[in-house]
């Protein structure tokens, strides 16, 4: 069956007073910050939207290491997308796995083999993690870049420790407790500063048998520097924060193959470890090539510097799925994704009223990091912040931007009572296997 | 390797000081209600005590119905058995499932192989669904029983719901929109009570395209009664609360057969549906039969007055695993798991000073079952409550008994968001499929 505007199948009761007036159908692909913000914008346009996306909840993905580390539940984080497209009447959602594309009959085709045309595309698909052609990679390690992701990791380490409080002493015992986080971006750090400070204030406190020293965490990057996109000061800072942990940094360190029980380096040193975290890189999702359109670099879909993709002045792409002519350095960020979603919508309306599309431009809004407990670094316009002062402005940006009162009020309780306890609440092993079972 | 005492295999470092002084080992198979009740009864006893549990989390069962609905996440009521543990020196906790017994050797052998030694042995490892012989529950039907089944619940209902709202009516979009409960004890009347809400006052703000109209709930019931604990008149009032929530309650109707897109009753009628929920029954699980002690009745530990096992005075079942002689009417509630657990904690201390053991005798509390909004039934001693009294009741004892000071907050935040906004807020489909995908 095909579907127009934001109208069910024909032959679906309540079809809304839009399919008669058929208005133009605006379909995204996508409900993450870019999408979401698409859809936003165009609420008060004009236009039928429609927006696609296979999970039903938005993820708020910058939260994600805290999930991994049992600071905060996956639905803190995870916010049914119904919910949040609730107050804007032209538009619908769709929960669906878009299969393909007939750009020439506008239509979209879902692994279902339901059909969705539209009249103008917004391909906001995100990305998946790059594992650089590494073939052990997707065999042995984990990513941290959705909320099977973060639960996976999560509750192996709790069940890693769990085998290890009744296990002697020894190399297979070292190996269990042996964390690796490879990548030294954001996600990298957070997550090895959130794994270091759980190490510290959970780990005596509920294992009798193995001591924070015991449990060791690794940061592996293989430039010579960490959270390239800071100035030299405050990514020094960092580096002395995360030491300050206990996290060892390796720098210059490049990683050559993963097998089930160590990550072997470049230069043949061998890890013995059962925990690998990926967090080296990022790449389009396989839709983005699925959809036959252009391809870019990184397995991204490549745009004009309008967000159109050439050829085909109704499909647009944006955010970490997009690779823009003339903007190939954009960093894959929600920032980005945000204001390119905002634009993609104002290019929508122009096109409606006839206008050519404009071009895209960025205005960095500036960078932040947590590395744990009251240490953090901030790189905004002009204004470089670190320690307590930094770490207080991460937490107010980021409670602010999670999406719907409820989740920032459970989100709070989470935090404040991590800060007042030193603990973490969210310790229970819930959710089926992690498919990389323990040893 | 053999554990005995609270301490682990030899060479771990740390072993504590109980080792040295030998004192008795009291191993306990399970950390429900029993199981951590006898372990909170021996805290201060001459004795070390290892509780054992193949999940490293309590589940408060009771509230697993609001899982299973999306009124609560998985962890609020999941707390983790360290954390509770962490206060009570000479009480340790391994994470293991027990595979079988060598009895005379006094060992539990793990499913890992690891041997764990004991002096006594409390047995209190609950329950499993009952599916009376009936072939098709197991791979038709839902359990509710445990963490897993309630998110497989909620997850697959939430697809259902996505299918339908993009499907055209018809049989089949009536068949995705029909859920049947099996049991009208507790379980199943506030399951039904449960899902008659959400229908009412989540589904219309959600879907555009279904109508609360459209989905229906059945509760269906062998007997000619619900609630079979209580006295007639509240047994009333429930059946008039779930007519006035809308739920289809039929009495007198047994189940026959099961397939993959409908439920057969034994008269013969037929109702499509992908949703069955069996919340009829439970009986023992099967390390009851594995352990090699006198089996009872519904796959059940059959135990003396005193609830120790014959032959065995060093071994004792509690809760839903043990049947009780003389008191095989008892009901399989937490009420009788914590007296029993107390007890048998009791027979130990009395056992360790040469005293004879003594038997069990319940104290019944009341029951009571919540049947939705500002809807209940308690009978408690000589006092019966209906209505926004009973509700409240309800609300007051189960957060007071909910372990975990962060748990009972952040069930109050959802209870109050759901109370003032009639909302869900936790609709986010996360995790592995539920094995039972939409059709």
């Amino acid at each position: 069956m095909t579907t127009t505007a934001a109208t069910p199948a024909p032959g679906v009761r309540g079809a809304t007073s839009e399919a008669a007036a058929r208005v133009p159908h605006v379909v995204i692909v996508g409900a993450g910050f870019g999408g979401l913000r698409v859809a936003r914008a165009l609420a008060r346009a004009p236009v039928a939207v429609t927006v696609v996306d296979q999970h039903n909840y938005h993820c708020f993905l910058p939260l994600l290491y805290q999930v991994a580390t049992a600071g905060l539940e996956p639905q803190d984080i995870a916010y049914p997308i119904r919910a949040i497209l609730r107050r804007y009447r032209n538009v619908a959602f769709r929960m669906a796995r878009v299969a393909r594309a007939d750009l020439a009959g506008r239509t979209l085709i879902t692994e279902r083999g339901e059909r969705i045309g539209y009249d103008h595309l917004v391909v906001a698909a995100g990305s998946v993690t790059h594992d650089f052609g590494n073939p052990g990679v997707a065999a042995h390690a984990f990513g941290l870049h959705d909320i099977d992701d973060a639960r996976a990791i999560r509750n192996h380490v709790l069940r890693l420790l769990e085998r290890a409080e009744a296990m002697a002493d020894g190399p297979e015992r070292a190996a269990l407790l042996t964390l690796v986080v490879v990548g030294g971006g954001p996600t990298g750090v957070e997550l090895a500063g959130a794994l270091a400070e759980f190490r510290r204030h959970v780990v005596p406190r509920d294992y009798r048998h193995v001591r924070a020293d015991d449990l060791r965490v690794l940061l592996l990057e293989g430039t010579d520097r960490i959270l390239g996109a800071l100035p030299e000061r405050l990514r020094q800072a960092a580096l002395s924060d995360l030491a300050a942990l206990g996290v060892d940094v390796r720098l210059g360190t490049l990683v050559g193959t993963l097998d089930a029980g160590a990550v072997t380096l470049a230069d043949g040193a061998r890890l013995a470890t059962h925990t690998v975290i990926w967090a080296a890189g990022v790449k389009g999702p396989p839709l983005a090539a699925a959809l036959g359109l252009p391809p870019g670099r990184g397995g991204r879909i490549a745009v004009g510097a309008t967000l159109a993709v050439a050829g085909h002045p109704e499909v647009q792409a944006i955010g970490d799925v997009a690779l823009v002519a003339g903007a190939e350095q954009l960093p894959q960020v929600a920032q980005v994704a945000m204001q390119q979603g905002e634009h993609a919508a104002r290019n929508v309306v122009r096109a409606l009223a006839g206008e050519p599309p404009l071009p895209f431009a960025y205005r960095d809004k500036g960078t932040m990091a947590t590395i744990g407990r009251s240490r953090a670094v901030c790189h905004l316009r002009g204004l470089d912040l670190r320690g307590r002062l930094a770490w207080w402005a991460w937490l107010v940006v980021h409670i602010v931007m999670l999406i719907g009162f409820r989740n920032r009020l459970v989100v709070l309780v989470n935090w404040a009572w991590n800060y007042v306890t030193y603990d973490r609440g969210v310790r229970a092993i819930v959710g089926a296997g992690d498919g990389r079972g323990a040893p």
